[in-house]
């Protein structure tokens, strides 16, 4: 039954729409700017037009979805900062006082967290999606972070979530995390999917030192000896190394695919999400824009491995769907200047005096 | 009389408030976020404070002001496009059909045009601030660009129409261009003020081949064995090798810095102008902020050389001000987070356990 709903959105996820893109395109080689002078926004703007199948997509109302989780692997000192800040932070999301409430008010976007594993009993909230699955992973370093079938559970939770923003009318999804220690999973999983040394994808997170940098990296080599994950088998990946965020982050993006809206996705921790809802359904990727360039080592290895550009790098390093929401004027951006901008020939400019160049 | 007015305002021109800088960095640390995670934006927050003297400095209103003039050089086949285009581009400007109208209409933007060179007679529009110094620079390969009494008046003229803008309300400008064959001064004014071989600071422009790439290194290298432009005497370099509207760009940043707002610089042909500026005035540095990096390669020497960072790269090589306007949400957010977070101790959150290890 909870097996279907994961089986049953990959289902639904189809390619983009190429009659839309290539409409989108042709429409940018006629407007009035040197071919390819808007840089990446006339990509985007092509790819939102698949994705939508409109070349005007309403990019809005839309909905940042936080998910949270604790981390057992933080036992091994790789943060800096205790695990009970998680839900210190959940409250500060809900009391509208972290950095993405503030972001999300300049931009337009609705906050909600979902909780689908933070190791707190968390007050009611009408923002506050409560499907606590575990309180936190069990320490990936020593043990499974979660059984197979919480593995699922987690990806779900994000596909449920997501499908009831949608439903409530949100034409964008964007994903955020909160969960201290979880660039520990997110480096492992780095680590295995693209077979990168955990060395050369392990930052230093939040600022944990060199010694902490070794704690960590130690941390996830014991991990991969112990556990052996099966690249090729995403729900392996997430039970044995992954977390429970990470897992709803998967399940965020597979059902705003399936729904054929885009889905906005933050650094380094989404990030590792998306490879692994790229994994189950590889249409899925069509549908990712990445909002930005984590300071995360291992991200830029993820994004290399899955093919994807950052729009933004402005060295953030923050998560809670701060990346992905600074983002969202360039999508504007795309869309508007596709539809506004004047023509060659209704604005009586001359083209090109020689063949083309570029 | 005229060269009172660059003058008098090179003199107002004085250091950044470091109190208020001072006052931002500190607040920075008691954000709910760790040190440093909203990356650019936190040094951005104290810019804008050292700036303005304010942590929660008003933004707008805010005017883009686009300075169009045409090229001599253009005879030397260096550009894709006739110079006939800059007058066309000007009309769409006014008609609102460019790119930049549908920027600044997204993001709260008042778009003028200062005409300091068009080659064609321009119908009066309240939106145009009518101030030709001549129809186009002379052809650098070949002779003066400009008198240096008209490089002066160039200047002067941003000046000016950056003082109106300010009288009239704005609290932050923008600085655009328009001019066909202008990345041949640009690339000639880096080449020059950073002692780099012209091979390296010439790129493609908007679609000239390689050809139109060996003809453009050509013009440039023949005008600067011609004028031996002397790097320290700026209006010597804009006089022989620059453009009336990178002359005009060059004094709306000084007048900005003057009047301590913000001004943001769009890519090569703005930056050529703001690297003038700096020569001008090095204290004026303080006050730029680069929008972002284009896809010319002159550009990146250049920003190396003045140590600026731009806040965007988005492949983008339009001018117009287009990456200039695109940078404000990030402004916004820098001001927006700095002020409205909650801090540690308001939100009861524990702060890091070891010692700072970042």
């Amino acid at each position: 039954m909870i097996q279907h709903l994961l089986a049953a959105t990959i289902t639904q996820v189809s390619e983009p729409n190429g009659a839309a893109m290539e409409m989108a395109r042709s429409r940018q080689q006629e407007l009035t700017k040197p071919v390819g002078a808007l840089g990446i926004l006339e990509e985007l703007s092509a790819q939102l037009a698949g994705m939508t199948g409109q070349l005007q997509p309403l990019l809005t109302p839309r909905t940042v979805i936080v998910c949270a989780g604790d981390h057992g692997v933080t036992a091994e000192g790789v943060s800096a900062y205790p695990s009970s800040v998680t839900q210190q932070m959940v409250l500060n999301f809900l009391n509208g006082g972290a950095a993405i409430n503030v972001l999300a008010r300049q931009f337009n976007v609705k906050v909600v967290v979902l909780d689908v594993g933070v190791a707190a009993d968390l007050p009611d909230h009408p923002l506050l999606y409560a499907m606590k699955i575990r309180p936190g992973t069990g320490n990936l370093a020593r043990e499974l972070a979660m059984l197979r079938s919480e593995a699922v559970a987690a990806v779900e939770a994000g596909i449920q979530v997501a499908n009831q923003e949608i439903a409530a009318g949100a034409r964008l999804l964007l994903t955020g995390d909160m969960g201290i220690g979880n660039t520990t999973p997110a480096s492992a999983i780095v680590a295995v999917l693209t077979g990168t040394p955990v060395s050369q994808v392990v930052g230093m997170g939040t600022g944990i030192g060199l010694p902490g940098w070794r704690r960590k990296c130690e941390a996830i080599e014991q991990a991969l000896a112990l556990h052996l994950p099966d690249p090729n088998d995403p729900i392996d990946v997430l039970s044995k190394i992954g977390g429970l965020e990470i897992g709803a982050i998967a399940g965020i993006i597979l059902a705003a695919a399936a729904a054929r809206i885009p889905v906005v996705i933050d650094g380094a921790i989404a990030t590792a999400g998306a490879a692994l809802a790229a994994k189950l359904c590889s249409n899925a990727k069509a549908f990712m824009i990445i909002g930005h360039r984590s300071a995360e080592p291992g991200h830029t290895v993820l994004l290399n491995y899955l093919e994807l550009s950052p729009i933004l790098d402005l060295n953030l390093h923050l998560g809670e769907g701060t990346g992905a929401v600074l983002a969202l004027p360039i999508l504007e951006a795309a869309v508007a200047t596709l539809n506004e901008m004047a023509t060659f020939s209704a604005a009586n400019i001359d083209e090109k005096i020689s063949p083309k160049g570029d």
